[in-house]
């Protein structure tokens, strides 16, 4: 099921505020690239402004390009229990594509999130692509899975059900577990319009798994704040 | 299913050469921008740098927005059979988040397609998102239902088993029909990487369904170039 061991995390001595002042630094160039993802799209100026926008853009690029070693961002955490994933697909804080989501843990045993999306996430004309719906749900319930990130899973199988369109727009989406036996875990989830009264657009159920070598039935002292490998 | 009817599609005069020329035009800022989103995860350079990078993106952003109608992009096609869906979040020529993909149809009845995945695109440390797999295979497989573009198909229900992880980099996609009853239609495919001999690292079902009132057994004579509904 996976290859992945503890090294692919990786240890940094970096204080809890560096990590949040870092996150604040970047995720102010990552709302700018997220605008331009979506004036990219939208935007019908002429040839002429184009033009002008990307010798901008390129001159942006040269100075970010200046130290940027190969590679993706990883997954990384601190002595204090802080982990950070900048570059995920679906929360990553330094990923414009990324809406970025963020999770709510209830009381009710239900995750939610609600989030808004735009142009870069259409598929059939004026909907939700049914590939970023699926994204999103398989993020969501790989976190749900992962019980607040005390433990970690991978995703065994996804079946999404596709009942019906979703606009474009503001989205709610939940998740829970219905299942668990050793390690294995079950977890259903709906994505719908975030309108009062409206009925899911997709519902998923995935079938999550802690690894062999991670499943620890009672003990808590692994490297916490990891969570779900998505 | 859907309630998606022909008027989501827009018609639009717009001779096939322009429609090619515009694509040159924002393709060449949409590379710009897929660079930046690259590099908004991977830049290790100061805060002064990063700076001076936000306002280049929000001079060129102003630019952008001088004409920019709210609403995504939809999908249009004129009288020649050639359609556009310039934000399609997998194919589309003006989303910088889309690889893009491009699909090969073979004789042999398999769409395939190659394509680089990069830091964007992580979700465990590494490896590309579970989710991505999901979102890029659901697009490859809804157009192999739609058999090159001339049925118009929707996504019922799709199964993603993950078998391992995907490292990210380069990585090849085959999707190929196994049934097809009536307006069902089932489709196989399979996301591994793109080296000799490897394995599936994620293996999909998905059911695609062509909705009641596109359903023309015999006709070919409804609009063509739109194909499945993703």
């Amino acid at each position: 099921m996976s290859d992945l061991t503890m090294s692919s995390f990786v240890f940094e001595d970096l204080p809890t505020d560096d990590v949040e002042a870092a996150e604040r630094l970047w995720g102010g160039l990552t709302d700018d690239v997220r605008r331009l993802l979506d004036l990219g799209i939208r935007s019908r100026v002429d040839a002429e402004r184009v033009a002008r926008a990307r010798a901008l853009l390129q001159e942006a690029a040269g100075l970010l390009a200046q130290d940027a070693p190969a590679g993706p961002a990883g997954v990384h955490y601190n002595a204090h229990g802080r982990s950070w994933n900048w570059g995920n697909t679906v929360v990553g804080v330094r990923n414009a594509f990324a809406p970025p989501v963020r999770l709510e843990w209830g009381d009710d045993d239900v995750v939610r999130s609600a989030v808004d999306l735009g142009a870069p996430y259409e598929g059939p004309p004026g909907s939700v692509h049914g590939g970023v719906s699926a994204l999103l749900l398989d993020h969501l319930m790989g976190e749900t899975a992962s019980a607040a990130h005390t433990r970690l899973t991978v995703t065994g199988t996804l079946t999404l059900r596709y009942v019906r369109p979703l606009p474009l727009g503001r989205v709610r989406m939940e998740a829970r577990v219905s299942a668990e036996v050793e390690r294995k875990i079950t977890v259903t989830a709906t994505i719908r319009p975030d309108e009062p009264g409206a009925e899911p657009a997709v519902e998923a159920q995935g079938l999550f798994i802690i690894p062999r070598w991670a499943y620890q039935p009672a003990a808590d002292d692994g490297p916490t704040g990891i969570g779900s490998l998505d």
